[in-house]
């Protein structure tokens, strides 16, 4: 069966699922000893504190939505990595359920809806049963502690192991499928949209937080995703320079006013995998000398990074490309001088970009596997110990390139501190920049043999943008 | 100062949180020993499982909320009852906070914003130094353990209690201050207007989740409200018989179908303060005859309650009015048969209601303090086994009003096999309304001396609705 919102929304087949179980048993197969069963265990629905209410409803565990796409709260899964065979563990539902949540279907229903070989319902003893039934001899864990009913015969029968398992899956959950990467595309689709709708209702006047309510409701009337990949950064002038705004602190609240950049950082999930775009474009539909400045470079840095990223380039190395790019245009700005390459020894890129370059992306917005495989150890280094990943680049790679440039007091000051530093620094005309917030210009690609494919698409020359933006009511 | 999402929203003043602290130190005063403090703890960010990203941003823990107003996470506070003096300890931020999150206020910008005596940042010791500055002699906690920074020397020098401060939180909170109400009012507000503009725009065809988007965009765009206080239930068709519909796995996904009655369940929060209202309405705008006669007798039900409920009344009272009302139209209908009262003896009312008939709301949508003072102790009844309280009413509680008529097929067939209820069921006219799920009606008040005031405020009479809904465009 398949996962569907209806409507024009995508159909995520179930296979999508078992082709990853297939993966991971492949993987594992001549890693481990004849006996060897994964167990996992999926998320459990959390209320707030100690009521019975949620704002939005539970959401699966990554790990384990990878490994069987189940979306039901408090689930076991096993795979019997010799046989192949996957066995799901549902709760037994309380008679009751009929009443408050729905009809209450068999085994033999889940089985079909998830693809799997066997569901049971998670009696005392189900799961040390089916695992004595397999001979089992050992156990793959992400986690150390599996709590479950009857678990203390369960510990003292099957040695576990909680050290093969987390590398190979994060390892598969780096490198996407066909039809994972139909998904995304999916995703990333709606999240253009909606971007491009917020770009359309943007005016002087609104409030920050009315444009991530208009975001929101378009990803989820036209798109049918309910949850967010992350907290909405809705931010507009100085706010623009703080990386994270959004959060409960300074949760978008600011009225946007006459000429203030719009820096919106914000994607849906659909099916638990996610996006993640970043727009930024004048809320009044015309940019000012000063922004197209700014904003040029952010945006020849994105492109400059699109054009490179392809098999076998380090991140770390785009990154670095992203800075010198930037720092040319400051330069050629007459906000910074002296030598590109002096300046990148002094790390002034960072002083602009705190953050990294880039990031996987997957069932999490951040996803896994960052530092694995070919990584070198993270910097220690300004902007680049930020880097979420330092690896080389490989196909089915899916990752975000989004470069900024923000003008962050604290760090202007320190900057213009440092007696290495401020000799790059013309103070008077980087004065002129204090308080103009900050451009970050975000995609989503996906790393291919010859290049790469931007699953995201909304306008981003400034052409393009005044043009879209001249096309409102 | 004051919380607000600008625009038209309200303003909630840092008193209203002052006046909750005092109410609860002259309650407390008499009741413990010199040197006593109250101690509670915030709550704790928490991600997604073990990665970065949170689809909604932090919301306070309630108890924490209301002494003290606070949104950030990760806080504790302290009153000293003898002098009435409150102390807020907020998290010591990383210089690295002003990059990512926004500036880094001092103690004194917080000791203003929030309107306590005292903002201490918490650093090792703060918290058992401002105690033993205080010579605290006993500390009154609401959990158990407070786990902090020194604990251990923090444990060996204060006796605890555990027992004395819960009751007296909960029992306060059970009754709103004038303050709180007005923010309540404003809430219901904004979500009355959101489900008239989602009865404005259902059309069959369409799927329940874009009525639920539409919800939640209404109330945030036009309202500031950006959490929900409960995961909508957007329910159509025979899903409007299954009463926590909406969750994960029933995701408001079916497409509405021209006949079905809409039963949604939807209420957002202010500043954490939340509303809970139910409309029940056409899809395509006209009853039904048989939509009619069901929707009629749970609006009589409604109604009544709301004419009867005043100081005094007994809520498990006002349930089996609600029950008998209903059972009273279903045997005009045909569908029973036989005697009201035997009916209610037989709990044949808990077959068409199994739910209970309201519960207090405030800053939990089921808020606390149902079963404390003089209430009666939980029933085993069906039904009443439901209710949140059986309390008596009393001026500024509120409470919702929400009986519902449902037509569950397990309940009916139960009920058809058991030789006492089936001899009030007219089995050939209930089958008539099989498939038909639901309704509920839905009203938030608070009781004042002489009766009680609606919040709410919907279009509710047949009349109205479809009046309400020709206006479509």
């Amino acid at each position: 069966m398949s996962f569907t919102m209806g409507n024009e929304t995508f159909t995520v087949a179930a296979k999508l699922f078992a082709q990853n179980r297939t993966r991971l048993v492949e993987m594992l197969r001549n890693k481990v000893q004849t006996g060897s069963i994964i167990l996992l265990k999926g998320g459990i629905e959390q209320n707030r504190y100690n009521t019975d209410a949620l704002d939005l409803p539970f959401r699966q565990e990554s790990y384990f939505f990878w490994t069987f796409g189940v979306h039901e709260s408090n689930c076991f899964g096993a795979i019997d990595i010799d046989s192949g065979r996957s066995f799901l563990f549902l709760p037994r539902l309380h008679p009751d359920y009929v009443i408050w949540h729905g009809k209450i279907y068999n085994e033999d229903w889940y089985q079909k809806k998830y693809e799997v070989d066997e569901v049971h319902f998670n009696d005392k003893n189900t799961i040390i049963e089916t695992l004595t039934n397999l001979h089992a001899k050992q156990l793959l864990l992400l986690v150390k502690f599996l709590t479950f009913e009857g678990v203390s015969k369960f510990c003292f029968s099957f040695p576990c192991d909680t050290s093969i398992l987390y590398p190979v899956m994060a390892e598969l959950r780096v490198f996407k499928t066909d039809q994972e990467l139909n998904v995304m595309r999916y995703v990333c689709k709606v999240a253009s949209e909606a971007h491009k709708a917020v770009m359309k209702a943007a005016r002087p006047g609104m409030y920050e937080y009315q444009l991530e309510s208009l975001f929101r409701h378009h990803c989820y009337y036209h798109g049918g995703c309910r949850h967010l990949a992350y907290t909405c950064i809705a931010s507009s002038g100085y706010n623009s320079s703080i990386l994270h705004y959004g959060h409960e602190n300074a949760p978008n609240s600011k009225e946007i006013i006459d000429g203030d950049l719009c820096l919106f950082d914000m994607g849906p999930e659909y099916n638990c995998y996610a996006s993640d775009i970043t727009t930024t474009f004048p809320c009044n539909g015309k940019f000012t000398e000063k922004q197209k400045i700014i904003y040029n470079a952010v945006l020849a840095a994105n492109r400059e990074v699109f054009k490179t990223a392809q098999p076998g380039i380090q991140w770390d190395e785009m990154h670095k490309l992203a800075e010198m790019i930037i720092l040319s245009h400051l330069r050629d700005a007459g906000i910074l001088k002296g030598d590109l390459e002096k300046m990148m020894e002094a790390r002034i890129g960072a002083i602009f970009m705190p953050h990294g370059l880039g990031h996987f992306m997957g069932l999490d917005v951040h996803d896994c596997g960052g530092y694995l495989g070919d990584a070198k150890p993270r910097s220690t280094l300004p902007g680049l110990k930020a880097l979420r990943t330092t690896r080389a680049l490989q196909e089915r790679m899916v990752i975000t390139i989004e470069p900024g440039c923000y003008f962050i007091d604290t760090l202007l000051d320190a900057a213009l501190n440092d007696p290495i530093q401020k000799k790059f620094i013309v103070k008077e005309k980087l004065d002129d920049f204090r308080g103009f917030g900050g451009v970050r210009i975000e995609d989503d690609i996906v790393i291919w043999a010859n290049g790469n494919e931007r699953m995201s698409n909304v306008p981003r020359t400034v052409d393009e943008i005044e043009q879209f933006m001249s096309e409102r009511q």
